[in-house]
């Protein structure tokens, strides 16, 4: 018996007249004749013409969508169009049956809803086997990037013991019974007694750690889970999603946009190159998508042409004050269409401002850079007016903000002070300060978040539908 | 001013009299003119002598072991032996000073129990810089072989609710007030008031979800972090480790072994080729770490011959039927050698036993197959015998098992069967069970333990050392 083939070497290579074996799962089965076969290595199925009047119909019964088959065969020239081969069967075995009145899909459209509710099963859908393996390209792309760069990929802890960066709500992990916590003598909980030690939590971001990295390896990468305990129900927040955090040392601000600007396009470009068919079966379908809209509301572009437009655009960068200026100028602002009017700088920005500029002012990806200290963290490098840290946000069309970043404080003294004024405990945090102490250097990183980007590059309107199993308030399934 | 180059680049290439940026850390400074600057893009330092007869002697004071300097300057053939080239000094600027009175790293040799200590600082050493080199060029080839393979790498859950594998015991993860959980009317917790309105837990294992994967896509694999709330403080078991598992629709155990296999030696020639020097310097370390032991203690192979040892031969395959009877007739079970005597078919092999077959008997990599079922997880093949399953463990020297692996039981009826027998609740694994209901398929995958395989690699001998931040019982620091 031949090797098995994957479908998508098979569709590549263009002989004729050989003799595969292919093994995948029924898409379609038309007519008792054309069996469309995906073995999820490609969007496309490859044609098996089945010699009906010579099959057992007992057999050909069982060839049912979802079955899984092994099916030997001749490959010849298609006589259908739209594929140029076809194999012919000669062998057709069921590895496994799937009851047409049970197996939940059916060769129509789903919602995509109710596949969120069987995310077991939507792989097996063209949509998300198109997003899984254009999320696994931005992956391995990422990792290519850095690893071209010299840069050391480093795994930062999951579970930890502070949440100084008091970046947002965090999961409590423990091993206590939960029916039984273990008291103190004053009655408070005896974390001495738990696994670690101490009260622990999960990871918010690596940065820190992060940042420890590149004190002696100069260029680090993370590529981990990260956790916010954050009750939003949104199309753009996960509880559990995976964030690219790079540190630099001697970097400054501009270096550090340079990097980011150049990751996101090596990494766009890479799914272009790598995953077309992929994302031309997405672009088609965000664009029967729209169709639903009114006009006004669809994109300008198509999803292919939006990816190649941020190839071939350098990202608008400005900072904040002159951010503030054409917001405050806008239409919008001056007919009051805003929700929140700007009105003056010093406010944090809506989605509302963001979208304006990146999609309305500039049209073009968008840097934001020197934020006003009171609303970013502790850890920016401070400019000398006293009022901004050297911040930068990269602004993304019906993203938002995909990365932020910053130059780090790297003198002591401002990084302490800074602290001191917003609370943040330096005793906690000794380690991260000894940076500072020994060997300090100027250096910057940024934040990325990998569902963000694979929302962007997949052209698909929610978070939860581009991670394997998504992790929201009150769910947590499979 | 020339723009920087690093370390690595510049000491690859072999031009002189160009002028050249270097940043980095001071590792040494003698007689007040050599300085050994290291950047961690190479375990190698570069020479930057200083002409400090017209140096100012505030700054000179300055160059001390840490601290961070930018260093301009002309490159010429060395004067000293071991390396090529030189930097002579032109401008030296001092980034960040290191207090010689407190930096807790001097030029001489600590323990690597103080280091673990210092973990924020250890990456600065040559040991530790050389480990994370190595641990990033090993997790880029498992990404790399793995994408030449059109795999599809799969991002699991790491917060699940189901620990329904009973793969060990798991860490609760939850958002209640531990000083206040809520209870219902009947006093039991309320876990719908929960985050994810259930218990849940961090993930022992993605080869469930991974499974679903599989049986859409083919071929896929994770590489995440997992977790073990096991009180075990040995130099083999961390509480968060990194794990990678493949799983593979159409496989069967042979190839699985033969994946495993090539994947194992892929990553080692990888590590081999990419970071000779780091592996040359472990070795090195190894040699001398083992001159304080007995002659008899003393490894016969040095780290770098047994990774090439590893390359060159093939893995000894055999069952564990067979295996029994090797170590039921070996010398130390005779000679009652053995903590644990073999006296039966059935019993777990320690350590003891799994070390004998791989550095005793057969010298060389084992995989053993075919495990008593008792012994092994619900979801392995059952063979025809009635006692045995199609799992697969890899057992390395020094290191024991560091793949576990097995064909997976795709009929419903033995699957549901031995849960039953094994006390699995099916209906939380309803969706585990779809994947054998739809288009079932004959299909294997394996788990690689991320540090051991880094353990091998490096030559250490405590986990804790081959992972950033490593988290145990009683201990979350950094």
């Amino acid at each position: 018996m031949s090797k098995r083939i994957k479908i998508k070497a098979l569709l590549e290579s263009n002989e004729t007249n050989i003799d595969v074996t292919v093994k995948g799962w029924v898409r379609t089965f038309r007519n008792n004749q054309f069996i469309a076969l995906n073995d999820g290595s490609t969007n496309n199925n490859v044609q098996v013409v089945v010699d009906f009047e010579n099959t057992d119909a007992a057999l050909l019964k069982r060839i049912t969508t979802g079955a899984a088959l092994s099916i030997t065969g001749t490959v010849v020239e298609s006589i259908g169009k739209g594929q140029k081969i076809d194999i012919k069967a000669k062998e057709i075995e069921i590895l496994g049956d799937s009851d047409p009145e049970k197996y939940p899909l059916q060769p129509k459209k789903h919602s995509l809803e109710f596949l969120r509710e069987i995310a077991h099963l939507r792989f097996r859908t063209n949509t998300f086997g198109a997003i899984f393996r254009v999320r696994n390209s931005l992956s391995f792309a990422i990792h290519k990037f850095f690893q071209e760069r010299g840069f050391v990929y480093l795994h930062t802890p999951v579970i930890t013991a502070s949440d100084a960066e008091g970046a947002g709500e965090t999961f409590h992990v423990t091993n206590f019974d939960l029916d039984n916590i273990p008291r103190t003598d004053t009655n408070e909980i005896d974390y001495k007694q738990d696994f670690f030690g101490k009260a622990t939590n999960l990871t918010v971001s690596g940065q820190l750690e992060g940042e420890l990295g590149a004190m002696a390896l100069s260029d680090i990468y993370t590529f981990g889970p990260t956790f916010r305990a954050e009750n939003s129900n949104t199309t753009r927040h996960l509880a559990e999603f995976w964030m690219i955090e790079p540190e630099m040392a001697f970097y400054d601000l501009d270096d550090n946009m340079d990097l980011a600007e150049g990751l996101l396009k090596y990494v766009i470009k890479y799914a272009l190159d790598n995953n077309r068919e992929d994302i031309e079966f997405l672009t088609q379908r965000l664009q029967e998508e729209e169709k639903q809209k009114p006009q006004n509301e669809r994109s300008e572009m198509s999803l292919l042409e939006k990816l190649q437009f941020c190839l071939d655009n350098d990202f608008v960068r400005l900072t904040y004050t002159e951010a503030i200026d054409i917001l405050k100028d806008s239409t919008p602002n001056k007919k009051k269409k805003f929700q929140y009017l700007v009105e003056g700088w010093g406010t944090d920005l809506q989605s509302e401002h963001e979208r304006y500029l990146v999609e309305k002012h500039f049209k073009k990806p968008v840097i934001l850079t020197d934020y006003p200290k009171e609303i970013k963290a502790f850890y920016m490098r401070q400019n000398d007016d006293g009022k901004t840290v050297r911040a930068m946000d990269i602004l993304f069309p019906g993203i938002g903000e995909i990365v932020g970043g910053s130059q780090r404080e790297e003198r002591l003294e401002k990084l302490e002070q800074r602290m001191d004024e917003m609370g943040i405990p330096k005793d906690e945090l000794w380690w991260y300060l000894d940076t500072r102490r020994f060997g300090a250097c100027p250096h910057a990183g940024f934040g990325l978040g990998f569902e963000r980007l694979v929302l962007f590059v997949t052209g698909m309107g929610n978070i939860r539908d581009v991670i394997p199993f998504p992790r929201f308030p009150k769910n947590a399934e499979f």
